[in-house]
């Protein structure tokens, strides 16, 4: 296979990531995605950084198997605790999704105060205030955690009423009151001041930019970190010259550590925008083998 | 005036920031511009950082009172040393050099291994492999001091041959047989290293290119920091909806601290493509007067 029609890697603890590939699938038609979402040992958020760090490394190497021409880590707790890791591991460019959202925020902000809208995880991490304040020391930054946005997430995308097709598909499933009352209270704490734009800094959010926009209001833009990623990973292929060719004929491969990949199938069909015909399981201890493998190499 | 069409600043130490200049006057053609060299106080490399800030404070504050809508840092010096505190003290965005010029080496490099030519001054910084590895932890970074390429510039621009305006124009001036020698002395050391991608971190080198280029090879890719910040510019402006509007007369506005205005205006005309029909003298003194008021007004 040529080079430029190899999949593009992505990948994150579970399935927020597949936001960034849907974002791809439509920007980037061409393109083949490799995605491996690490469910079993999902959320990576509570673990400490040595270990998130180890499991971004052992997925790193299992996609580096799979001939991927770049990875993109889906995930803002591995980005901010493994990209660097994984940068110098590998031999093909690997991003992450904290860098090209702190990138749009500063761009966009007029009033330059920038809000975040993260896990709190990401929030301790510090990495969008330290990403923002590299491009521009004059943005003012006030982060808010809202652990309670993965959980909706994911308590509506594991919950039966994801069964019904065509309400997953309008997005109905989070407008529920219940949702738009828990939106307006995580939020609650960006408003009023001053700030005009609002980065998702998690790859669970977008799926509720619908409601996050309505209670923010209309004078706030919103930054979403998925979008961002995928304008990076295109405008790097573009000046790579590693764009896939007009004629290739894009394959999605999907693949979880998680036992059950039933449930794998259907939250992530909702999510990714489209039924996903190859799912592939992984053994942690396979992946953790890897790794060890990959080390004793010298790499 | 409308904001959109106030003028974006553009602020170099010297003559060299004005391939910045001409870089936006090409790409963003309604775009007007108000160009200040601190000329009388060039070069900033030899002085110490403190200084360079206290100068990039006054030359913002100048700036600040033209009115300008943006801030463009074209001198690496002044990037390196005082891009933070004059993003800190104005209140429209400021980019500077450096950042751009980085990303687009690491988005560029497929042997991940990047050359930065600069000053002195700014290879000691270490300002581009820092802004590198901010990106990519693992693209590693040989930086080559080139002093002798400002020096050949500086010497060329300020000598009788630049009189002679077609000979400028198609820029033989640099293709004389000793500037082509030092240039590949100066290159020399990157080469033969896996080296694909060279970053020019100095604005004065992009008036070399031709010659480092062929001094290069055809394998290895020219990045240009003056057009990576004109890129960065254009798509600050356009995401914050700031770009001048299509009926805009743009107006290229130059202003120097030097007591020579003649030699600044036959330089500076080579170096921007056309005349530089208005050039205001700035003292020193007024600088000095106007970066204090503001500082007492608590800013």
């Amino acid at each position: 296979m040529p080079n430029n029609d190899k999949p593009i890697g992505v990948f994150d603890s579970g399935l927020g990531g597949l936001t960034v590939a849907r974002a791809i699938s439509h920007a980037l038609p061409h393109e083949s995605i490799t995605y491996v979402g690490d469910t079993k040992r999902c959320p990576y958020g509570p673990r400490d950084q040595a270990e998130v760090r180890l499991f971004v490394r052992q997925v790193g190497a299992w996609l580096e198997r799979r001939d991927v021409k770049f990875v993109v880590v889906a995930c803002n707790t591995a980005t901010a605790a493994g990209l660097d890791v994984l940068q110098r591991a590998l031999d093909v460019p690997v991003i992450g999704v904290i860098e090209p959202g702190a990138r749009a925020a500063v761009q966009a902000t007029r009033t330059r105060r920038v809000g975040v809208l993260a896990t709190q995880g990401s929030v301790d991490s510090g990495a969008y205030p330290s990403a923002i304040h590299m491009l521009d020391a004059g943005v003012g930054v006030t982060q808010q955690a809202a652990p309670v946005f993965v959980d909706i997430v994911e308590r509506k995308l594991t919950s039966g009423e994801c069964l019904h097709k065509e309400w997953m598909r309008d997005r109905g499933v989070f407008d529920a009151p219940d949702v738009r009352l828990a939106v307006e209270q995580g939020v609650a704490p960006l408003m009023n001041r001053g700030i005009d734009t609002v980065v998702l800094g998690c790859t669970h959010f977008p799926l509720l930019s619908r409601q996050i926009r309505a209670a923010l209001g209309d004078g706030v833009r919103i930054v979403s970190s998925a979008e961002e990623t995928c304008r990076e990973l295109a405008e790097t292929l573009e000046r790579r010259g590693d764009l896939a060719s007009a004629d290739n004929e894009p394959t999605y491969r999907f693949a979880s550590t998680s036992d059950d990949i039933t449930s794998f199938a259907v939250a992530g069909s909702f999510i990714f925008g489209h039924d996903l015909d190859s799912i592939e399981h992984i053994d942690v201890e396979d992946l953790e083998a890897l790794a060890d493998e990959r080390d004793m190499e010298g790499n």
